[in-house]
């Protein structure tokens, strides 16, 4: 086991029962507070922990990052440092912060300087995502999907059960959460129209999705096997991939969604960890066609890790409207990795791999509108009276998700967007 | 007219009749010599124009440009600077270069320091990538595939005529001409199958494109128009979109091509700016039905450029297989951009946006070998006499490209790339 993942751990700062960060998370982020600069920190209860002013007293000086490093814009520096150093900072930030430490636990000014309030700070995106990539790995979902738009008897397309298919996103507009989405325009045509028309999207969606950040490249032309490809994976996140479906229907055949995606993906802004979520690790479904040799692994490689999206009207209740889990993905990340580089593909440190849509085997565990209100056919009803079949103008989008076992919960956060009507 | 495209000009370097770089072209690329570091370059003739250096001179003081941005690593930051600052340095440097200036032609040591043979250095990729985008815009490319893999009847896709149809690419994967490419290995399916194959790719293709580089940005919920779309680009590249036809036949469907295009797209390294390609506007072919208004555009938004592809096998005798023109493209860059940024996503500062295959109305204009054998099924002879179906392992693919009006030829020089057998 991971030394700082011990449940038995105690910190000296502040943490509710229910709160996502523990001392046996301490994911890291991206913040600024006031005209200070960008830094690192790390959540801890309800508190961000500032790694450049940790550094800049001395507390982290054993491990020789330099200083530039923590006042980067983006963790990418800091990754491409290796497993090894994010590992040794993460214990010396663990023990820094037992219960059993006096180190900074007794030096109150220390303390004051280093511990802002998360609801005093602002959080930026965690990397600088290079390239992107979607995945389409829930077989309940692409059977949804497949049911509703192609042919209930053949819902999967004969590739499905062999690939763990996926298809290249847009990096630029990924934006980090409580970044406000405007609804898209493109183009739509009606049932039997024989010309398409342009206007706002009348049929704007979620997909609750989680994806990796990738920690460690690969050179082109190389291949990451699924045994070494959790060392190439720094942590994850939550990732709301918002889709146009009526814009998605109209242009993509035969070269994939485009216009129906690019427009925004918001993700949660605090990557927890592959190393945090060891301890959740539980085995994924049957695969059956065996899948070819260099798909196949060894060990349990999915995760258990429950999610959940709500939906809250401008000035309006929320309501949660899906539970999921991560643990309910067909191809793991492993597989998914070691795919996309089998043909020499390079990956880069803070790429991200979104892991498609995460529905579950239960109507009320799909990952989008399209599939929870079936089209539309099954609208939503919202605490206000009003119904949703998919997102209004002024609804605020919430996913959250977290790991529990042993009394220890490790959360992401959430990652909200509101969408803005069109302009 | 812009003044450097004056087909009157002459310089005082040594330019070759059929050279792709005389005075009227000054494009832009990255070049390291010897254990210097990167620098910014210009074309002209068999040599290269070093900036970093003609800065530090004195040359270029007018233009207040600081000497870190002649010593990038790429050209983004030279072109965030904007475009009246680009065109001013192609003014400049096409005035140092003009036989009636004495500044640096009798400058004999100057000149020394300042021109180097392009055979002495190396080029790199240009711009760094953020994102990468693939068009499919030519009618006869789409009508050919259409024809040979669904429908002969019904060829085109029912949205093709109006959406300039594209999907996200992989940029970490874009390599600079002269890099090897290894064949990939991945999925395939014998026909009649029920199982797929692991192995290298059999059918490795070439697709002759064009992309251009944005040399201005939008923000996020933004849409640039078709009007102002020009002056967003910042130049092109010839662009070698390597593919692996069978890989691509298993997994394209539903969410388009990704592993059989992913392991490499190769560019030419000088960029050539649209402003030196002005005097080759051109109509491009009558778009019926009409677009939607927010792709329509006024005046010539197409360019007459001269395609070449040629297949040189390892130690062999080049043979050319394809003679396109860029002027056939059926949606232009101007519709492409107004299209990607229609919903509000924003472009970047380097982004790459490739044409797709270039076909013209002949077979041998088609613009890859899928088109050029049919499938296969008429096989090109070799002046060796063996046949080419796809490209064999050490064969290298050839581009090239220029335009030439009144006697003024603007090159593009080559995309050059050769296959290596699979790991």
């Amino acid at each position: 086991m991971i030394e700082a993942n011990d449940p038995n751990l105690k910190t000296w700062v502040e943490v509710l029962d229910d709160s996502d960060f523990p001392i046996q998370n301490l994911p890291f982020g991206i913040f600024t507070s006031g005209d200070n600069g960008s830094r690192i920190g790390v959540a801890i209860g309800e508190n961000v922990l500032d790694l450049a002013t940790l550094n800049k007293l001395g507390y982290l000086s054993k491990l020789d990052i330099s200083q530039s490093i923590f006042e980067s814009k983006y963790l990418n520096d800091l990754i491409a440092l290796g497993q090894p150093v994010w590992r040794a900072l993460r214990q010396r930030i663990s023990e820094l912060l037992r219960d059993s430490n006096p180190e900074l636990r007794d030096n109150m000014e220390d303390r004051r300087l280093v511990l802002l309030g998360q609801s005093a700070v602002q959080m930026h995106m965690p990397v600088k995502v290079n390239d992107y990539t979607d995945f389409y790995s829930s077989k309940e979902h692409a059977t949804n999907v497949g049911t509703m738009f192609r042919d209930p008897d053949n819902a999967l397309l004969p590739n499905w059960l062999h690939i763990p298919v996926g298809y290249h996103g847009r990096a630029s507009s990924i934006v980090i959460s409580g970044t406000d989405i405007r609804r898209p325009k493109g183009q739509t045509i009606a049932p039997d129209a024989d010309k398409p028309n342009f206007g706002p999207s009348r049929l704007l969606d979620f997909e609750l999705e989680m994806a990796f950040v990738v920690g460690k490249g690969n050179v082109l032309g190389n291949s990451v096997s699924t045994k070494d490809a959790e060392d190439h994976i720094f942590g994850m996140v939550l990732f709301n991939d918002w889709s146009a479906r009526d814009i998605q229907k109209w242009e993509y055949v035969p070269l994939g969604p485009f216009l129906a995606k690019n427009f925004a993906s918001s993700v949660s802004p605090w990557i927890v960890t592959l190393d945090a979520l060891q301890p959740f690790k539980t085995a994924g479904p049957i695969q059956d066609p065996e899948p070819l040799p260099y798909l196949k692994f060894e060990g349990e490689k999915n995760y258990d890790i429950n999610l959940e999206v709500a939906i809250k009207p401008e000035n309006g209740e929320e309501k949660a409207v899906c539970n999921s889990n991560f643990k309910y993905m067909y191809w793991n990340m492993a597989q998914q990795l070691a795919h996309h580089t089998v043909n020499g593909c390079n990956m880069q440190i803070g790429d991200m791999c979104a892991s498609g849509t995460i529905s579950g085997p239960t109507p009320e565990s799909y990952g989008s509108m399209l599939e929870l209100t079936w089209r539309g056919s099954k609208p939503i009803a919202m605490p206000d009276g009003s119904e949703r079949k998919f997102i209004n103008d002024g609804d605020t989008v919430i996913m959250r998700g977290y790991a529990e076992k042993n009394g220890v919960r490790i959360g992401f956060g959430e990652v909200t967007g509101k969408v803005l009507p069109a302009t």
